[in-house]
């Protein structure tokens, strides 16, 4: 099976501190290769979990706070020292392109290959980016300044060839392609042997959610519906709920919730307050509603 | 004696590292604490080296790349979260401050304190800064950008009281500050107390001179002139002091060359180049000519 694999680079949440790095990760998904939000200190993650830079085609920023963005512009000038040439396309909020592009002007001079910018509607549920493997929808969010997750969702692929069936029968190779597409083979007796014979059926298309940062959101649930992983920010725990509320973030309740609510596969919760010297108090909580939880943590691997 | 102390937070070239840090470095006179340069991830360096964040009163940026200025807005941001509310002065080559306004209206709004920009002309020598217990000048350097380094330098302090012989001739405390301030003392007998026997000599003002980035410059050493530590850059070795050259930047020979001829007490060097497994080669390098260099690295601190 072709990867999708989630590495976390950093889950702390409003300044890097030593525990935690700001708001970033990497999503693999079969050979593609994405980064969603880009707290400060980002690119030397990066390095840190050997994963190829060159890879990464685009990358989706969920909002305008620093945690989220400050490591954007340091890692657009050292992909370019290091050679870049291919197109890096970044989603973001609006407001965010202005200040990039005056940034880009500033210090990235002479870059050798070309930011492309889009404009994400925060507001919206739509399709943002799309590919041969795989969609990405912005999922609207609750928060301060305007905000949207990221819902990475793998394209189906055809069903496998049985390669002995194929072998059994004597079917050419030039058939392949139809035998995927579902047709079925006639013999040169003219017997009819079904599809179903010849394939294993495809591997159902696997899909990720990234939410943070929000509010808890009764109805997020519905666009998040059975993801194999949810990614929800889980800022709190419930004793801190009014705080939560105010500042529009998620308590670890919360977070299971929209997962249970969702019938996700799995939960991972991040975005920690730097309150929590020792964030299991975090992952119980999350656990007592919906028991597959875990915390993400730097140089996390989550296969989707 | 009071404090003098540099305390290298970063000193990688051009992009962050495993290895190093982008350049950044706080320099604490007496009291007083002032950050030279602040690439990317200073704010975390700043929190291992456990230096209190709230005494830095100035920032000075030497120029506009992004390894000496990518991680100003975010510790701008930090410090408004952690409660800051005296002004931070941030002195920078002009260009550098309608995108410095442009993050801080869209990312610290609200911020509690002032941030108050100061131009610095890089082209000029001058005093930019001055307080009681120091001033900072510019010193023009040679970048493929506008570039200026920064010398610290105390202004000179009152001798120290004979703590013994003001009690012996029963001088009264009225007195203290005329002795300090030159004073004889006549006893009631109407003899003549020289000064110099009531005092011992004020400590040698210090000075230490921070130059990066910069190419070899022959008459640098006129601006540096007896400083007591000097922070040269010495991003590569002699064997490529050519490309040294294209990018305006020194070799360790030259960094020691300047020291030299200033004359400085002692020389620290750093902006190692990433080619460098090792820097010890850069250290032999520089000892040839002046021995009393050492390797600038994170979280070391040097004593002026």
């Amino acid at each position: 099976m072709q990867p999708f694999k989630v590495y976390i680079l950093g889950c702390g949440s409003a300044l890097p501190t030593l525990k935690h790095n700001a708001s970033s990760q990497v999503v693999l998904v079969r050979d593609k290769m994405f980064m969603v939000d880009c707290g400060e200190g980002t690119q030397v993650q990066l390095r840190r979990s050997r994963i190829n830079f060159n890879k990464l085609s685009a990358i989706f920023i969920s909002h305008l706070h620093g945690d989220h963005c400050f490591g954007l512009i340091g890692l657009i000038s050292t992909l370019g020292m290091l050679g870049r040439i291919s197109p890096l396309h970044v989603f973001a909020p609006k407001d965010f392109f202005p200040i990039l592009q005056q940034q880009l002007d500033l210090f990235c001079n002479g870059l050798e290959y070309e930011v492309v910018f889009h404009v994400v509607d925060t507001k919206r549920n739509d399709v943002i980016y799309e590919d041969k493997s795989l969609t990405v929808s912005s999922i609207p969010l609750e928060h301060r300044v305007a905000c949207c997750g990221y819902l990475f969702r793998e394209k189906p692929t055809l069903p496998h060839i049985r390669r002995d069936m194929i072998d059994f029968y004597g079917i050419p190779e030039c058939q392949r392609n139809n035998i995927k597409n579902g047709a079925d083979w006639i013999t040169a007796d003219g017997d009819v042997i079904p599809n179903s014979y010849l394939t294993f059926p495809a591997d159902p298309p696997r899909s990720y959610a990234y939410c943070s940062d929000t509010r808890y959101m009764p109805e997020l649930y519905r666009m998040v519906e059975n993801v194999d992983l949810l990614y929800h920010e889980a800022t709190y725990c419930s004793e801190n709920e009014n705080r939560a509320k105010l500042y529009y973030h998620s308590t670890a309740r919360q977070a299971a919730m929209v997962a249970l609510k969702a019938k996700v596969k799995r939960l991972v919760v991040g975005h920690f307050s730097a309150r929590y010297e020792n964030e299991d108090v975090i992952l119980k909580e999350a656990q007592e509603l919906f028991p597959n939880t875990d915390l993400a943590n730097e140089m996390a691997v989550f296969d989707v």
